[in-house]
């Protein structure tokens, strides 16, 4: 089992690109990363989607963005794991790599969401969910998260305003963040006040709409200095999955998919949870993210507002997290989301974040979760030097 | 790098299965391939699928299928490269368990087709070509096949009944397979006969539409005589894209990335094509086995019809083609195809094969096609014991 690096990203901000298609998006979010190292010779493109073959009547990615690049005939596929797409990609290029499949393999994620209507932008997102017990009855994605929030909040007496206060902390670490697609501040009153989207979830307690595209670059550990100076190694990756329908669950208030994950990545890389400087947690509605808090091992269960008012989420607490501004205010270009995580990672542990930057971050984390956490994906970076 | 062993295969019979849906379908042949060998404790699912999410309304498959055998929290994901899905997914699990990041990995595909009308078939079908410059214009896979056929025809003078007569084989081949679609004989003048659907590709030139699915289950070599006392090793496997639109392309009679897909994993296996005993070529239409065949090294440019004649393709010829029926009589449940065709070289290798069975084959070869030949997989099996 060869050691994997990270030797470069890049990513497009993420926002509603009506003049950009899905393969444009792809080659600038690739060209910018290529052009950060030398002569990478690429054996591979590994690519996570979702909604391409709903929204852009495309499938076969691998080969468009191959062709986009002027890189075939290499090895070129997608991997689909719903919004957990970008994190099974990673898992793909990790194992290629780590093999000896493949020496320099690039892993990517794009999204082209916004060229449809709301209805079909949420129908294609619905296909995440189980079709034939949840979508067919007419559940939304955040209709499933809203029972989620409501059980929450029931058990453990949780004020509603600690969910507004997480957004509002997102979007604050947002507003540094050059790629965000919605890089403003905002208040609790802002927050609580924002129009129903199925009670008791409000608009800003979700992600947004949005299209992207990002991209990093992995290789064998040994042969990363061929490339850059600076790099970082993946010391810990796992991916889960749990039952589709949260019905057949005999525990709303824990994603066992992402304990799972989370455990499975923390003993490869020989970690605890105490060890993270930094993470990117998908929380593509508040209260994903304070139940991801949970069983990713940052905070005690049901105490997510009491951790948060003790800035445990913040730098110079127990872990920062989303310094980017998350799913919230970076925003959440589906199948691509867990390679800006990735990426963003990266660049924490680069000490390339600028202003997002958290001071000294050695060993960061990502988490990134398809459906109502059916699936989920969870790795653990170092930085080299 | 682990040597990675096949050691179990399960199929469905391909066919129009209107009272079975996505996951059941999955899981009779999951339970089929389980059920022959010992205690596997299975530690991931790599499945490929092309159309679920446009005919069936559901995408994060990959949960879907570990829920319905019982085998949550495990990793679970998609692969897609349209018609080369399956290949992608193999190309994907040997990876997993040859850079030891699992040690038993199941790699399935299934598709579900036939409760749709043609029409949404054939437009979603349609997204493994360029959705902005063929698509668009309303070029179907069957008509861009046809460009290449009037060109074959047209550079080498080849009579039009050689590939009628191609699929007379696949027929008698297919007529001896408990699993395929149309297990029945035809003859030339059937095929010759048949409509028109896009000249001068007839009825009987292309794959029916269908629904299946079929699993292998990996390990490493060297644990594979823990679960059963018969096996196959993978000694060679590659992938490759070619642009994605044909329009770009320098030479029409020749997929550039089954040439390179082919010659990676030759080299890779130690072999040449006059090693290989048995394989199961991609014959979406007549004229992609033809093109195949040459370009896979076991036939001469141009002389497909010639060497079909003195009886090439058939057991004691150069290389027994596709036993099973091929696309044309098994049938081709799109990103399931590819399984089946490593489930077929397992079975042949393994001497499991009934009427279909090749004798004394060793070394069998699959090839799996996405697009028009934009993207391709060739993997290279061997019997161990």
């Amino acid at each position: 089992m060869r050691r994997v690096a990270v030797i470069s990203y890049g990513m497009t901000k993420v926002d509603k690109h009506w003049n950009k298609s899905l393969r444009s998006l792809f080659g600038e979010a690739a060209l910018n990363a290529i052009n950060k190292v030398k002569n990478p010779k690429i054996d591979a493109i590994i690519v996570g989607n979702m909604c391409a073959s709903d929204l852009s009547d495309q499938n076969n990615i691998g080969a468009i963005v191959a062709d986009e690049l002027g890189l075939t005939p290499i090895t070129a596929y997608r991997v689909e794991a719903a919004c957990g797409s970008g994190g099974a990609a990673l898992l793909t290029g990790f194992s290629l790599v780590s093999s000896g499949v493949y020496d320099v393999v690039m892993v990517g994620g794009v999204e082209k969401l916004t060229d449809n209507i709301g209805k079909m932008i949420s129908f294609s997102l619905g296909k995440a969910a189980d079709a034939e017990y949840e979508l067919f009855y007419g559940a939304t994605f955040a209709s499933l998260n809203a029972l989620l929030m409501n059980r929450y909040m029931y058990v453990y007496k949780t004020p509603r305003e600690a969910f507004a206060d997480f957004a509002v902390l997102m979007h604050k670490n947002g507003a540094k963040n050059p790629y965000a697609q919605l890089p403003f501040e905002i208040n609790r009153e802002i927050a609580l006040n924002s129009e129903y989207i199925a009670d008791p979830i409000r608009l800003y307690d979700c992600a947004p709409i949005g299209d992207g595209a990002a991209v990093i670059i992995l290789c064998s550990l040994e042969e990363a200095s061929k490339y850059t100076d600076s790099f970082v190694e993946i010391i810990g990756i796992s991916g889960a999955s749990d039952t589709i329908n949260i019905a057949s669950r005999d525990d709303l208030l824990s994603l066992k998919a992402t304990v799972t994950a989370a455990n499975n990545a923390y003993k490869m890389a020989k970690v605890t949870p105490k060890d993270i400087d930094v993470a990117e947690i998908h929380d593509t509605f508040t209260i994903t993210a304070a139940i991801s808090l949970e069983d990713l091992g940052f905070c005690e269960r049901g105490k997510f507002d009491k951790f948060l008012y003790e800035g445990a989420f913040e730098p110079g607490g127990i872990v920062a997290i989303n310094p980017s501004g998350g799913l919230k205010s970076r925003g959440h270009p589906v199948g691509a989301t867990g390679v800006y995580q990735a990426a963003e990672i990266t660049m924490q542990l680069l000490g390339e974040a600028g202003k997002m930057q958290i001071p000294n971050a050695e060993i960061g984390l990502t988490h990134n979760m398809g459906g109502v956490g059916s699936s989920v994906y969870v790795s653990i970076m170092k930085r080299v030097k």
